[in-house]
């Protein structure tokens, strides 16, 4: 029902994740219910299943890129919107059951993405140590709780959940690297605007020419609307056929991100709107704040040109 | 009144001239009465201050160019607007008294442009004549016709008007010259689609670089809007600084143009709407041929676009 | 001969215009001779004939806007380039001979483009004072100076030739109106660049759609190349075929320049080069200080691009 | 050294995989010595280190998008340029020891992206086979030789290099799925140029600005320079920060391309160029075919354009 907070979450699992640490952030979801799921697409089938209300999943890595089961998910599924965002920074920790010591670490569960991302930490701290491939930062520390490993890599809540000892923290060889998490609902009125949200679109072309990527860039630029993102992923089709995932600055109830819309729709072989939502200001850096719109582009300017052409087509010129 | 058609007509004098052949095309001037102006701002403030219904003046000659003081009195006197535009192919004749033989003629009066016109026929066929500069077409007529000048070069309506023998028909060097006049009323509401339509505008644009220019062109094309002319007058402020008279195809009740015309306002230091008219179709060449609505661009695809971004809104996506 | 400074100037005349007093501000014409032409045709044809070495023309008025006959001169006749621009003040006088005053004034003697720019000025001072229609304001001077009219709207140096006596200075109505004239020197090469020249062009376009001209901006637009002026004319074939006079920012031997002329060449249907020439900068509004090449734009910037091209091109990555 | 062709080449391995597959369709490869590697980075480090001539690594594919650790190491690794592309249809077995049959499968290894392309064959042929993911289409074979598991889905050199029977062919769900392979090489001339080549590169912009994006596509577009692939990678620093990974039309020793080239080598913040190699026509397909240079971008228009330039600087207009 609209206007009720979602009660029933689901994550991406197993427990003990970034995913999990990601929705903890939520306010709503520390008062609902959350499930783990075994994948992304399980995660986001229940919700279109009606099983539960919203599904927290990564969208993209800063070090690893996107994360392309995701995108498949949102561009080919039964349609589901994504109504908040959470970045979180990706702050691996090494822990082990309490009472061990660095020292003594001889293997090192790590999910493989992981222990890419600690590769130097490894090298220089670690050096003797055996890396062993598992399957989620959340395996991992359940598998040194269990005495499998000596050791894992893995997320601050996992060492919790598995009443690990942290032996070191930040442990990342990029310290800012963040991973971007995306809580997916089914379709329904979006959350109002701010001032500062994000639009994201699947937006499909044609033929693999400039000129048509072109033509869709010139639809935004015209309107003053700003890309933060654009990721390619094959439709599948064959090779050289791409549909482009798009972050825009704006609302789609803002008047000129409706107009693009609309140019989008009409020039594009296929647009998919997959929601907008409040931008997640997860750091004071400049370049991260709200861009206004640029001149004549506000919802006023378009007002006042609506209203002028309505003068125009009524004969009233002055 | 709206609907009721004008009936009071002035047009650029004097008698006997390309405007008044022009007027002359128009069927409710047939009806209506019909009076010369001395001067394209005089024709125009008879207009404006309710003495007529509607002024017909030159905008431009396919040799000669814009017409610099119509373009100028479009862009800062009281609003006017086009609601017909008449394309009158320039076919000068070379007039004299009856009983007269080119073999007499010694002198010939012309205005300045018309004899510029007809300079080849000139020199092959009345070499040892002399050219008087006269300030019209029809003083040029008429001075023949009082016996100042041994002939006039003049239009077909001017030997006629003033009983003169033509003594040579089609005398311009360019065969296909061409005259564009504009039927200029009070503001009200535009003559509705034909579906060949020509609207008209001035723009001031803000600043002399290739970027302003390049956002006004950007703004048309993205709507598929062409321009069937621009022509750049000086400002009268500085060097450098224009208003464009531009001529785009289609009226200001379509959708696509009139969501360009809005960006315009937007981006433009100002946009004053001259109308939106009927092309007159004076000739059958290929480029005349009116031009589709490019791919997505029709009526229809903004209403289909229109009603998608609706549902978008509404939080219907499927 | 190269090298050697143009000594036999001619200019749009008669005696005592702006064109004459623009020339006197040319260094080697104080040294060189000055004769008074016709026509500018006639005064472009002296020089193409090799009798003067160039001919000072009028170009642009900030007030009436391009001299239309100039700008055909350089379109089509046989090539000349512009060597030096002149951008002069329009500041009429109303002259008379001595011992006259302006209460007196029954007749003004003045060209009607003079007589329009001082239409506020008349009204005020000289409301019943007949205005008689001359050819020049040389003519209106010299016949004040003959006792035909009572008084001249003429050139300082019209009142100055005809030993005149200036009753009012800067009579018109704007007082900043300047006209620019073009020095026009026959084919060779164009003097060095100083790091804030000019480059005219005369570029005809294939069909009248804004995709063209589009592509004519974006070809100067990716070189950082500016515009300070684009002028349309007709090409005299049929309604809606122009061709465009651009000024551009830069010199011919500029490389980005270079490149932008290579690339209007290769989409335009024709392009005359009508001269590089240093810009006459005769007012210090902000608006007029040179602008340096965008970021990535300087020659500096296409030779590494170009070495870096040349290592590319030899396998030498690094 | 150039000319010759290398002899040691690398390949993604473990052995029977669609690389090893794909290197054996490049002539050379016969006749020289083929190695596995254990991993893409780990088969380039071969080639930097000068222990083998030229490495064979999957780009990207059809069903799963670009291979990221392999962009990743073009990006950022000691330059590598590619010097040949393969495509290869991914056309899948189920393999199984001789003597099976389907029925009896009750286990399936496969490396998880194998068991995702023929998800749609094992529903709806083994809905009760347990499907155990391995790491590489090679392993999945080996194991199945060893009797690990039942059956294997695998590449079908993986069946013939571990003796397996087919028991079923073409069991992708997308028939037309294929994987792009690039054949890499230390920096060194390209291969010549034969007028259906495609480019490689990896551009840094400066801003996550739509703009900035513009600018790269524009300078591409003014060239005629069509894209076939847009990947874009995060490049690790922070959210919204990419690298884009483009595929252009043409070789860098075309004018046109080398022109493009330059123009983004001084409008981007970084431009890695990744090699210019012959296009691999796979497939009879319309949209594959070469695409000639639009009217004015090919390499007689750019002499043409070139020489009408140097004209022009000497002062030779006609």
């Amino acid at each position: 029902m609209p206007g009720t907070p979602p009660t029933r979450f689901v994550y991406l699992g197993p427990e003990g994740t970034f995913a999990e640490q990601a929705l903890r952030t939520v306010p709503a979801a520390e008062r609902g219910s959350r499930e783990p799921a075994r994948s992304v697409g399980e995660a986001l089938d229940v919700v279109r299943a009606g099983e539960a209300d919203a599904a927290l999943v990564p969208l993209e890595n800063s070090i690893g890129g996107a994360v392309g089961v995701t995108l498949d998910e949102l561009a080919e599924g039964d349609p589901l919107v994504i109504t908040r965002e959470v970045i979180l920074p990706v702050e691996f920790v090494l822990a082990a059951r309490p009472g061990g010591s660095p020292a003594e670490v001889r293997s090192v569960a790590a999910h493989p993405q992981a222990s890419t991302q600690c590769r130097g930490w490894l090298r220089d701290h670690l050096p003797e140590a055996t890396v062993v491939d598992v399957l989620s930062n959340g395996a991992a520390a359940a598998g040194a709780a269990m005495g499998e490993y000596d050791a894992a890599i893995c997320a601050p809540i996992g060492a919790t959940r598995h009443r690990l000892a942290v032996l070191a923290d930040k442990i990342a060889d990029h310290p800012d690297a963040v991973t971007r998490f995306a809580l997916m609902s089914r379709p329904g009125p979006p959350p109002p605007p701010t001032g500062d949200d994000v639009t994201s679109l699947a937006v499909y072309i044609a033929h693999d020419r400039v000129g048509a990527l072109l033509s869709v860039l010139m639809e935004l630029a015209v309107r003053g609307v700003n890309l933060t993102r654009i990721e390619s992923r094959p439709t599948g089709e064959a090779l050289g056929r791409y549909v482009f995932f798009l972050d825009c600055t704006g609302h789609v109830a803002d008047v000129r991100l409706g107009e693009a819309l609309q140019g989008l729709h009409r020039v594009c072989a296929g647009v998919r709107f997959l929601g907008s939502y409040p931008r997640h200001r997860w750091s004071p850096a400049a370049s991260d704040r709200p861009v206004p719109a640029p001149a004549g582009l506000s919802d006023v300017d378009y007002a006042d040109a609506a209203a002028w052409l309505t003068r125009l087509r009524a004969g009233r010129l002055s």
